[in-house]
């Protein structure tokens, strides 16, 4: 399998992104990031057991000197206590402000050790190093870094861009398959977003990404990566069009709220969240109601839920009013125009809103 | 009493500094970075009594809806706990990526609320508005905020620079006296490493600055934060000269650390501190004993402590080992090379630090 290179084009913070099985194990691709000779490694136990001694080694042959923090498995721990528990770590570890934070695990350990690194001692550099296809497709690029609060999804947190993202797509081998599977959501949503062509090719390889087929799963990453690599050089703050990559998050962090962090993995809310998105869309005439049904399909071919869990409407705009793309109290949704082509939305109608919430 | 303005230049992200009696007061100051409409106060409830009806009637004149979020007082409190409070009031009042921190009171309360701006939401916009010495000479300028980890000062935080700063001096009427005394320890600190004349003249002044001439205090307030704005636009991110600002803060921060925060105000300790960095450089042989004195001497007549509390070797090494200017376990330190040239040294001779640190 060869090994793919994007590049994050992002001034004198550009960075690039390695796609490929094995990678873990390559000390060339570290050690250009590890100049001072000192790192961290933050990861959870079922990572570890599973990749940590090959990142370590490779740590090793690279002259590192490391330590390994462990943080607890799943959403519910992304969380101030869990970070503040690393930042003792640090402390003790003696961390200083060139010592290199490597994240090992998928968007939990990726969105809490991007933030540790951009908050330590004010800031410190930072490798991500995904384990999971969500993560290898979305959450490790972009430097989105972050924490939940108990009232919102994601609401604390830092655009704190990584020196490298190493994606060795043989770690998804070992992934069970709900995560695999939740992964696909946003894959989906790439295509949905932007590109209709990748899109189609989903449809006709979902057999073949389910199966865990390598070639078909390192095009998908690639292809995604490409994308959001693309959008996050030309808004890396979220001004703008970077706003179309939360197509369905809206609805989505709200189930994850309300339903309780960890009960619905991010990638099926978000899948969820793209039904949803593409129902109002219809609704509204924006989209055709053919081409809302060819996603829910997909969506559910894939093996994701598409319907949401009975909430109050009430509930519903609440946790929605708490979106960081929200202005002035008005919720912002990404809506879509056709497959292929979002934008963004300030001014839904509410009371098509609350009618698509009510079931009606 | 006249307005001083001085700018912090930092290219698109350089913002004003405005001193002056009843500032608060002035809608024109505010107004500019409030085109949003939205901001919300964060402050104590001692500095609310006494300042926050008129800052929050300068952001209603300017046609700003804002709310209050009070924290609760002391060096203690500058801890997550808080924080993670402040976020769950910001996310009740619905603030936005486009509503206004206004950071009113001492050092805590702008480094604090400064934290909650760099973070919420991943960053939103903030304007600090010092009542305090200290706040108005140092804490205010820089865009340092942050909070503190039980195991050291001021190590989680970002660099986050405010739109403006807006220091109305007559909010010093009111401060308490040892609170006065706690901000001159900056002020003397900012002779002492660039501008020995600044130094002579605090000497000739200092009854006039505690007995709180208005005028004595306008221009130690306005030189103090010319030179920070002058070292601050040289190295916004401490990678060299900023550093310099650090004197007496690596002995400071270890006393406060191991007395408990909020027993040593954070001006105290860096006193103390400035006192032991001088004892170090005067040892050492890069200062003269006579320069050291005379630093001692000043730092006393403003009613400063010159003694560090007593405390262990150990203790004292292993809080000055987690500092952040620190690089692979080497404790970096501030000296003097004479009154007005400070110097940046990573390698302090470990035998003569533990012998200054054990009184021998």
């Amino acid at each position: 399998m060869s090994v793919r290179a994007l590049t994050v084009g992002l001034g004198d913070r550009s960075y690039p992104i390695h796609i490929g099985r094995g990678l873990a194990g390559q000390q060339a691709l570290f050690a250009p990031h590890l100049e001072s000779g000192r790192a961290v490694v933050i990861t959870n136990e079922t990572v570890a057991k599973l990749h940590g001694d090959v990142v370590e080694r490779t740590l090793a042959a690279a002259g590192t000197r490391f330590s390994r923090i462990l943080i607890p498995d799943g959403e519910e721990h992304k969380r101030w206590e869990t970070l503040d528990g690393v930042f003792g770590e640090m402390l003790r570890a003696q961390a200083d402000r060139r010592t290199v934070v490597v994240a090992l695990g998928g968007g939990v350990v990726g969105d809490l050790a991007g933030f540790a690194a951009a908050t330590y001692q004010r800031g410190v550099p930072f490798i991500q190093v995904p384990t999971t296809l969500l993560a290898q497709v979305d959450s490790s690029v972009g430097g989105k870094t972050g924490i939940n609060h108990s009232l919102g999804k994601n609401m604390v947190g830092a655009f704190h861009q990584p020196l490298a993202v190493i994606a060795d797509t043989s770690t998804l081998d070992t992934l069970p398959d709900r995560e695999l599977v939740a992964g696909l959501a946003e894959v989906i949503k790439y295509g949905a977003i932007r590109d209709l062509e990748f899109f189609a090719w989903i449809e006709e390889n979902l057999d073949r990404l389910r199966d865990r087929d390598p070639a078909a799963l390192a095009h998908a990453i690639a292809r995604s990566c490409e994308i959001k690599a693309e959008i996050v050089a030309l808004d890396e703050r979220e001004a703008g069009p970077r706003a179309l990559l939360n197509l369905g998050h809206t609805f989505g962090h709200a189930i994850e709220t309300l339903e309780g962090y960890g009960t619905w993995l991010h990638g099926e809310a978000v899948a969820t969240g793209m039904v949803l998105a593409a129902r109002l869309s219809a609704r509204l005439g924006r989209l055709a109601h053919a081409d809302a049904i060819r996603l829910e399909t997909l969506i559910r071919r894939a093996g994701l839920p598409v319907e949401p869990p009975t909430l109050a409407v009430d509930a519903w705009l609440a946790a929605m009013g708490r979106d960081k793309k929200n202005e002035a109290g008005r919720i912002t949704l990404i809506l879509l125009d056709r497959l292929g082509a979002a934008a963004i939305e300030k001014n839904a109608p509410p009371r098509e809103l609350e009618a698509l919430l009510s079931g009606r």
